[in-house]
């Protein structure tokens, strides 16, 4: 009787989100005699209320211009029932599920529809939407030194004696913190050496864990950022690493680790350690005192978690700003002139969006080759930090983020806690919060130096639909290295392992490569357009490309499945039509998924 | 009234232990009318009395022949003062501190006499008692390639990233041990290139800590004793050590650690990594399985201290028997091939006499050459170890123990903690209680892989004292690896740190030069006779060879001290007659000692 599912073309124009300066056209569907409003606030802004126009027997329909620049917008329709006796009104609310609605009765009752409006261009360069990433810690990689020494080991720390031992954090049994850092010795030139085996399984672009001086093996413990940590080579062995990527077309981001230092660093200096200015730590004089917010200098600051080994940078601080992002001497000027590509921002929620509109501009200021993806765990859509709403996505800011919510759907899918029907439409949720560009420039994973190997996670039988998942959705497919190698591992440092160079999992290798070179040749995965939908327990992704759409069916379940094309529900309308109806029943067998071709 | 003090050539003969089949002659001063009895047992055993002959006004004498094998024997002296009224009896004790003791008037608070009864002959080879031994940790002294890269390391294992790096227990958090073990990387090779080092120090022989294949850095717990270590290198480069010793007239002798295995060996195999032959955790058919004492086979067997990864071996197995010291294809027999010149027994009250004496007389079938030295910590005379009387020192075993009590009482005495007078007399209650050639076999020590270093017991000031009186005891003097370098530490691990190569200091390694080379030089301190006296809170030692005697005086005080040495009160009689009264008034710097030559 009441009908609205901004999912369906009918109802909402544009799909998802709006750029400011355009407008959203919405149509109600409703029977009877009654008069609809569109209700809609400005996140924590005030109501505004919209009349609608009925424009036949059952639609009622308005347009709503934006503005006002990027924000969220949240929504609601209310409906009063014209009677004799007096109106009664109703609200229309959105479902947890997405897409289609509910009447509810009770004010309190009423969820919203989001809208995101964002402004700015956040096309990402052609390099990195057509890339496939691999995610490399480089400890844990693979040592380039032909004789197998390690580049400068660091005092107080120890060596694995095996590359094959599991990793070990070394701590106090009293504080039960870290008391020695652990590590392999993995390099640099261990990645250059392995850019060949990279470019085979059908790599084009690495995004590479921290690689400046620091105390840890994990290296967010910023000492210098000016440095690479001796343990992984020189500037020369970087600049040969980002060369042969070149030469090789293939890119690289870094890992910018900008929240907070190490107390151990050239700016904290709390140990004396560093010898060229002052540290904050160490005289109120010092040109990084006004970095950091001591309460009880020099023994009481603000820093990352608590931990006082990683005091906090205040963003705000222009001279902070300068030396990271400005045009001259700075971090991104640096090592920019070396040649990298981009910057993935660790723990972006820690970033003033100031601070990352800062370093956007500057990248954008080199040229529109540079890319910049954000940390964020949850739909950056619409993430609160700090009490405050996040912007990040709505333009000049990050071009994507890491896409932990895919990996969670996925998992769950596979894992049989969530069923197809649900998967689908957190899948649209999502593509329908992110402004498209986000959406298809997020940095797609399905595991990560801060989450489970996939492997673990899902177990072998399922590896073949988490693996498909991931290249088949949109965003850039990122393989956290090893995964292709079959490589186990809970949480950290379980997910750390050492590369097993002389024990590649054969099944999961392919898997990987076929996946790889696939989405190389094929541009529907890259750019096509996005459907999802379900029957049954299977899921069905349809990736609508210029020159040809493709479908995708996973079959979680124990025993093979049937599935006639024309029987899929799907969630939203296709952007271009096509002709499932001819399509013969396809055969998913039990665990498995199909990838095929529609013909038109 | 009454006096004896076994210290005195007049009221004892011979001077402390006794040979079995020889006799003692005591004799006992006591003024009036009274009867004196020699009361004694054997220990354990029952009470003798022997009527003492009255040969003069005051001197009660008597003989006893001990012709009943090696035992320790007790005695005290009952006394009857014959009166009127009736006879009054008294007890003469041996009092705490040794030497002369009281009168008592109850039997409870009788304190016995030792009188220690030795057989057979425990000379020990003139190399080894002329020796300056130094004591080497393997893993912490010297990595002999070149390059420095660590020979095989063990899988799950650590090394450390710097030999400057302290050392550090990777424990298990939950359960508290050790998860990894922890290396350096030191080796075989690394001690044949020192050599030169060791010989210019004034080092004529090696105690090296255990060198067969283990898990741990400290090797005490052998998966198989007939391999070097890879780690630590090849029987190659093990050979090539005994040999270049050799050629230098330098020695060496092993850790064999006899009394447990490693879970994880050969023999015990509780992990299944060995492949020879079955195990003892493995089968119940397996050759080893009688070694054991299963509980609960196989989980629960018995082990050293309960380390469950420690299985303790049934040493009166006669297989384990003929595989440690048997003629053929023994470990001992294998080790001796390679010019082994002796061993250390790592915790001999663990092993039965009959064990030691059957090593002990393989070593002797083989030459004359080989020495046999025993852990033992306090006084080895008269060790009560699981209730059961040891007699390794009293025989046919041990050659010597590592002398434990000797640096007990150099810390406490340069600490300030006693005083020079009771130094002086438990330095000559250990010279009573050993046969001779024990006590001048024993290793002397004030530090070892199991005792904090002594420089940090002591201090910089007091090192002077505690160098000079361990090389002028009688015993082979033993420099625990480093200590000539300054090294410092607590218990372990700190006290197995990595020898400082680039950072030794100087003023202790002189004194250990010098005290080295004045050692080898000086027949005196290799097999002089001892006396031990004070004055005042200054030590002195004396020490009387064929050719000239020698004086040391410590004088452990914060101020110079002048010493007329006709004023010490020495606590037993010369052995040679020596004029004392000739010599000029020597001062002894503060915290500091002399050691001076006596004029004729």
């Amino acid at each position: 009787m009441y009908s609205f599912n901004p999912w369906k073309h009918f109802h909402k124009e544009p799909f998802g989100a709006v750029r400011n300066n355009e407008s959203m056209k919405v149509r109600f569907t409703a029977e009877g005699d009654v008069a609809v409003k569109l209700v809609m606030h400005r996140d924590f802004g005030a109501r505004h209320e919209f009349e609608m126009i009925k424009v036949d027997d059952t639609t009622f329909e308005t347009t709503v211009l934006f503005d006002h620049g990027r924000a969220l917008y949240f929504y609601y329709f209310e409906i009063v029932e014209k009677s004799d006796w007096g109106g009664r009104r109703l609200y229309y609310s959105a479902s947890m599920l997405g897409g289609e609605g509910y009447i509810v009765e009770e004010m309190n009752q009423i969820r919203h529809f989001q809208l995101t409006v964002y402004e700015g261009n956040d096309a990402t360069p052609d390099w990195y939407r057509n890339s496939v990433f691999y995610q490399i810690f480089p400890d844990r990689f693979y040592n380039g030194n032909t004789d197998g020494h390690v580049n400068s080991p660091k005092a107080n720390s120890f060596l694995y004696a095996q590359e094959t031992d599991s990793p070990f954090y070394i701590k106090d049994m009293k504080s039960g913190e870290i008391a020695r850092w652990d590590f392999y010795g993995g390099n640099i030139k261990g990645i250059t050496a392995k850019i060949s085996y990279l470019k085979e399984l059908g790599v084009t672009a690495i995004y590479l864990n921290p690689i400046f001086l620091s105390k840890s093996n994990h290296r967010y413990d910023t000492m210098d950022y000016l440095r690479i940590d001796p343990m992984l080579g020189t500037e020369a062995d970087f600049r040969e690493l980002v060369d042969c990527l070149h030469e090789n077309e293939m890119h690289i981001i870094l890992d910018g680790v900008f929240s907070h230092v190490g107390d151990d660093s050239e700016y904290f200096n709390r140990f004396g350690n560093f010898g060229v200015n002052v540290g904050a730590a160490q005289s109120q004089e010092s040109p990084y005192y006004e970095w950091f917010k001591f309460t009880d200098w020099p023994r009481e600051y603000k820093s990352w978690w608590g931990f006082k080994n990683m005091p906090e940078v205040d963003k705000n601080n222009p001279a902070f700003q300068q030396f990271i992002y400005g045009n001259d001497n700075s971090v991104l000027s640096k090592w920019n002139e070396f040649g990298v590509d981009g910057w993935r921002l660790d723990v972006a929620d820690e970033l003033p969006d100031s601070f990352i509109r800062g370093i956007r501009k500057r990248l954008a200021g080199i040229d529109d080759q540079k890319i910049l993806i954000g940390e964020v765990w949850e739909d950056a859509s619409n993430k609160l930090a700090y009490d405050q709403r996040r912007d990040y996505i709505l333009g000049d800011a990050l071009q994507g983020v890491m896409n932990y919510p895919l990996r969670d759907l996925i998992i769950n899918y596979v894992c049989g806690n969530i069923q197809a029907n649900e998967v689908a439409h957190q899948l649209m949720i999502l593509r329908e919060n992110y402004p498209k560009e986000i959406f298809y420039g997020n940095l797609n994973n399905i595991g990560t130096h801060d989450s489970e190997r996939i492997l673990t996670m899902v177990g072998d039988d399922n590896m073949d639909i988490a693996i498909g998942m991931m290249f088949v959705m949109p965003g850039v497919p990122t393989i956290y290295y090893g995964d292709e190698a079959g490589m186990t591992g809970r949480k950290d440092p379980a997910n750390r392992k050492f590369f097993p160079w002389n024990d590649i999992h054969e099944p999961f290798y392919t898997l990987y490569h076929y996946w790889a070179h696939e989405r190389l040749a094929n541009d529907a995965l890259k750019t096509g357009n996005f459907n999802v939908g379900y029957v049954g327990n299977t899921l069905a992704i349809l990736r609508q490309g210029k020159e040809a759409s493709y479908l995708y069916l996973a079959n979680p379940k124990e025993q093979a499945v049937l599935i006639k094309p024309d029987q899929i529900k799907f969630l939203r309308d296709h952007e271009f039509d096509i002709e499932l109806s001819n399509m013969k029943e396809l055969k998913v067998p039990a665990k498995y998924s199909l990838f095929t071709k529609i013909n038109k």
